[in-house]
């Protein structure tokens, strides 16, 4: 056997995550450009502080606390019991595919969608289904509910909005594939994005009574500017959440991290103001990407994708030449950019405006050249 | 299908964890009793503050100074890329389980053991397979070998000190295993309580160059007192290493986790001093409990295995009466200790003396009832 023995199934596979590059505008991986005012990082320095004066303690292995300030937060009657929270969605994935999921079991998505979805599967030996979106990047519902009737998955993972195409999906969406799996499986509403959905746009959080089978997880990675602090949460029914204790390993959230977490949720609305300021910047993206003759999927979320290009690997390299990052995901032909500062998104429309330009220059070159 | 639809063999389950109950002293979960002082408080405080600023953005992945830091605090020529880290031990086993376990594949122990062990091997969907210790806690190695010849297990899990015993492994246990399971697998020495060695007791760190397939893992919980901090790591081959990066969560070990960590390492000399003190108080109560009678396993790490008792759990309950939680742990009739302060021990033995002569008195009391 080559060593290391590592399982067949991962042998020659890259690990997850995109190039951490030090450039000067970093718009590739959907984190906020807002950093943490000084009130922030001084109240979670002082409960850091204080946390750590009893630090050779192991920490409260249910956070009840943290628990009970993300059940306020969530609102929509949401209590304690129905929360839990992990080292980000990651870690809320994992457990919920390690407890509902495993072996003889399948977990089914709708691509294009999030790339970490199958490795989650994978590392918990879950088999993956793939079903399919439309070309408006939204579900058909009829061909939705035949898959899942097809397949019988364990859990169905549904981003809403969905990254890399920001679409949010309609109620009646979640509702029929809630409907669809019943009491065999769960359906986890990834809405890691949820707090920059467009006016109008519903949380699942509102469907939360009528399916008990429903789980909708958020993260603070996104809205709170946290993504440096790894903390991701879910509703559901307790009886969930319950379920989950048996796989989480004992202690898993750190009594620093809990105290991070609180601190934040203390300046929740400093902080989520930032959003509407994104969510504007966003909407102001989208125009102008389209002004230019792109196509850009509607997006709920801090990030928009657009296109195509026949060369996306090109245009992704020209904008990376003129100091700005972002990233090459989705269906052939798009690229993704995540939503900057006002300053930032006008470093990346002039990058962009100027790669485009070039390429065309060097497209009509190519072509003269070509010519007999 | 009953709700929620968790996997069979987690059903009916309880979570993984020791009573968490408000007791004078606490000595049931192997913690370190100091807490960090003001000088360690001020330092994390320092290093959270100024991680937070930039806490929007992602940590950085590979945790770079980390495993820096941590090499340098290993010595015997450890090298960053021979570095791994999680949140706690706990994560750094799931990920080998993951990346060298799994369906088809079988992980070993000794018991008495670790009680997580089997949960790890459950959680990654390892089948487990389970040796047996000698009657003085130690292996005999030509059991040990024959049974990894004839189980081959793809992990051995081998804890040095052992818990709940307290155990050491001598090196050639070590050499013998590694051997035995050649490149099929990985033999991981657990040495959480490694620190708390008694002097001549040598780490497996010494064999790391000779056996590419072990791995060594520690954590800072108990000798750096940060059991609330969940940094768990370990030494192998830089192909281990890079192995457990493909099942690893992306940005697991949060930059607050980071800067935690790397602040106390900065203060190993004053967190260390303790543990000195902790093993003169081990040795003495080691010591005090023969003298009571009792036996007990040498132990080489921050608790103690004593006994045996007809109804250990009465003289548990008689310590608890009497503010003191210890655990009941281990094979029939032992119970654990943990090592507090000098003033912990004083009540812990109090309580001891106190519950064994109550015991006694009844014992007595009903033998003379039970008489003609």
């Amino acid at each position: 056997m080559t060593f290391p023995p590592l399982r067949e199934e991962l042998r020659g596979l890259e690990p997850y995550g995109a190039p951490q590059l030090d450039v000067p505008v970093q718009l590739n991986v959907n984190e906020n450009p807002y950093p943490p005012s000084d009130a922030v990082v001084a109240d979670v320095a002082t409960a850091v502080a204080e946390a750590t004066r009893t630090l050779n303690r192991y920490p409260d292995r249910e956070f009840v606390e943290l628990r009970t300030a993300l059940a306020g937060y969530l609102g929509h009657g949401v209590t304690p019991e129905q929360v839990w929270a992990a080292n980000g969605s990651n870690e809320v994935m994992l457990q919920l595919l390690q407890a509902f999921g495993g072996p003889g079991r399948s977990a089914l998505s709708f691509a294009p969608t999030y790339s970490m979805y199958p490795e989650y599967a994978r590392d918990s030996n879950t088999a993956w289904v793939q079903g399919k979106r439309e070309d408006d990047f939204g579900l058909d519902l009829d061909r939705a509910r035949a898959v899942v009737l097809e397949q019988r998955p364990s859990v169905v993972l549904l981003p809403s909005p969905n990254n890399p195409t920001g679409t949010a999906l309609p109620p009646e969406a979640v509702t029929v594939l809630c409907e669809a799996v019943g009491d065999e499986g769960i359906v986890v509403v990834d809405e890691a994005y949820g707090e920059f959905r467009r006016e109008g746009t519903p949380s699942a959080l509102e469907l939360l009574p009528r399916h008990r089978n429903l789980v909708v997880s958020r993260t603070m990675s996104k809205a709170f500017a946290l993504a440096g602090a790894r903390l991701g949460y879910l509703a559901a029914d307790p009886a969930i959440c319950d379920a989950i204790r048996v796989v989480r390993l004992p202690y898993h959230l750190s009594a620093v991290t809990q105290a991070v977490a609180l601190a934040a949720l203390r300046h929740a609305p400093e902080l989520l103001g930032r959003v509407d300021q994104l969510r504007q910047e966003r909407d102001l993206t989208v125009s102008w990407l389209r002004e230019q003759g792109l196509q850009v999927a509607d997006s709920d979320a801090n990030f928009c994708l657009f296109g195509t290009y026949p060369d996306r690997h090109a245009v992704w390299r020209g904008l990376l030449d003129r100091g700005v990052l972002i990233r090459e995901v989705g269906p052939d032909g798009w690229l993704r950019v995540s939503i900057g500062t006002a300053p930032e998104m006008a470093a990346f429309k002039q990058a962009l405006a100027e790669t485009m330009a070039a390429t065309r220059a060097e497209t009509m070159a190519g072509t003269e050249e070509g010519q007999p």
